[in-house]
């Protein structure tokens, strides 16, 4: 990420004042924190392997977990081909490896981590509509990042390509819909990714990959070599989270309700704040994506937004080639942000959208009421 | 790792009569479980940021107490320089994707992850003796992997060249010495890698890196893409242990003298049932390293070893090249066998190392008295 972005990224985090609408964060309050508190605890006491060294492939408890829930989606995975990871970006980092060869499809804006492990193992990527024959293809699955809008994915199973298959949002679409695995459908060809981050905690780390079994073991051999393996302490007291007080199911549907509520207000507070920009009403997911005719510089826009007391993830950072953008764009996650300030968010980034001079008045102005 | 040699050491690990001599494993019983019990129930519900996203570098807490630490060894490190990684290993694997077009100059045996990361990322490695000008090189400060003596490192600054130094075991000599940090003498070319999985628990896989300078921010986008960051309830849970309730000086003393009375043992039983058996008295870490003239297959010993009822690393995990090694060598860990058991762990590998057809007609006799 540029530096100057995850600067004034931090100094926001760092201020009480500034409302986050950037970084896709989980809600803090939706965590089952006392539950993963006592599950810690008991595991860090009670099972030496909870803080010992571990198998690069991860716990056999919770890569059943993982197979048993997928069966109810009717793919049948041998739990032997799950290899559990830190969290999705570690699948996407070794799929990515494993894949250098290949150039990767991803469409014209999609998760920036996914970018960030293409680019650091100098993979070539393409942006949508002219994926050439053998590239691969990188789709978020379920919950199309970062347009929120719902997907299946079943065009990208056409071809004979290796496709990475990102599930980080699936189980989180607002209707409680969840589209069958393509992992059932092409099982030689594609890189399943899942993560626990966005339902129970990312400050965990746990995530899983399912290559095709072709790759398996040469993954496994990257993942040993990235880290040896996922903490021992997180995969226990996950474990032992979903085996005892944990309803994961009524979990996620809590989830679902919960950021549904939310972007519910952040539709509604851009139709009275904004009512001329349009954008896709969210399916599922934390966020909603913005693109504008607007020419402004990105940092500029960024420091007025912040100079207004609120944050957004810049659209720069979701695209395949940064450079080619035409207009401004940004993400807006409702997910992290207190319900009751979302609407007081969508003005304050409103009027950092308004013109240079405009803003600047603006912002004198605000900083008389505050 | 060879998946013949990894299958056995999962049958051995599985096994409750097998004596576990492999692995480098801390001792159970030397890591602090009440306590950090305590702190993971105490940040995962009192802290949101212990289950939430982080920054990719770590927490500002835990990276000040690595740079009060390496302060305390005449090392002042700015803490911005430090980036926290999931273990050492990430920290090796993150210097190797750096340091990949250099060849790495690592002696003719160390620890195997090192390995794993340096082949990870397609980098030449040369063993000991003959290091080319430009050449990168790899050591193992404080105690030397695997032959467990003692070593300052202070040679390897000659030249110019870039240098990765791994202090996993360096706080773990049993005159309670420890070299002063590399890093201190050469900043500029010194990546230094240090861990707490010795000492407090792996299991939490958390370990730092300290790039040169100049390669901060490309390694922190390594990373980044990675894994975004290392597990925010691990760090945030040790920086409570930490600055609480635990004595860390303490501990290390605790282990240090725990780990010579395990290596005395060793050296005893080996002198006791291979008098011909000649190898270096670890000064610290957690093993013995035994090289010898026999040149029987490799996993065949291993089988026998298994037969017998234990464990050990075999020597081809811990050469550059594998194929060049002259004859049969293991690695014998000390550290988390039951300290009563290792004389009777000694006397199997022994019978394991008897020619074939006795070593057969030994593993008749023990299949009759087990």
């Amino acid at each position: 990420m540029d530096a100057r972005i995850s600067a004034l990224q931090k100094e926001a985090a760092s201020r009480s004042d500034v409302i986050g609408l950037a970084g896709g964060l989980p809600a803090d309050e939706l965590m089952p924190k006392e539950d993963l508190g006592r599950a810690l605890a008991y595991v860090a006491t009670r099972r030496d392997e909870a803080l010992q060294y571990g198998w690069p492939e991860g716990t056999r408890q919770l890569r059943g977990w993982i197979a048993s829930r997928l069966a109810r989606r009717n793919a049948t995975i041998d739990p032997e081909r799950i290899i559990i990871t830190a969290g999705a970006q570690q699948a996407l980092s070794i799929a990515a490896a494993s894949l250098k060869h290949h150039a990767i499809e991803t469409g014209d804006a999609t998760y920036p981590g996914a970018l960030d492990a293409f680019r650091g193992v100098g993979a070539t990527i393409r942006a949508h509509g002219n994926p050439a024959t053998g590239d691969a293809r990188y789709v978020t699955a379920g919950v199309e990042m970062p347009r929120g809008v719902a997907v299946d994915c079943r065009h990208a199973l056409a071809g004979s390509a290796p496709l990475i298959v990102d599930e980080a949002y699936a189980e989180l679409r607002f209707d409680g819909t969840t589209p069958a695995p393509l992992i059932a459908d092409a099982p030689d060809r594609v890189w399943h990714v899942g993560t626990i981050s966005k339902t129970i905690a990312p400050g965990l780390r746990v995530g899983w990959l399912i290559p095709p079994s072709a790759h398996h073991d040469a993954a496994l051999e990257l993942k040993s070599a990235a880290d040896l393996h996922t903490a021992s302490i997180c995969q226990a007291a996950l474990s032992r989270l979903l085996t005892t007080t944990l309803d994961y199911d009524a979990l996620v549907a809590r989830a679902r309700s919960a950021y549904a509520e939310r972007a519910d207000r952040m539709v509604t507070a851009l139709r009275r704040h904004a009512p001329s920009l349009s954008f896709d009403e969210p399916a599922g997911g934390f966020s909603i994506w913005i693109e504008t005719d607007d020419h402004r510089d990105e940092m500029e826009f960024l420091a007025h937004a912040l100079d207004e007391g609120v944050m957004v993830d810049p659209g720069s950072l979701f695209r395949p080639d940064p450079a080619a953008q035409s207009g401004l764009a940004f993400r807006l996650s409702f997910s992290n942000a207190p319900i009751d300030r979302i609407d007081e968010g969508i003005a304050r980034v409103v009027r950092a959208l308004r013109p240079t001079t405009t803003a600047t008045a603006a912002v004198a102005q605000a900083a008389g009421t505050r």
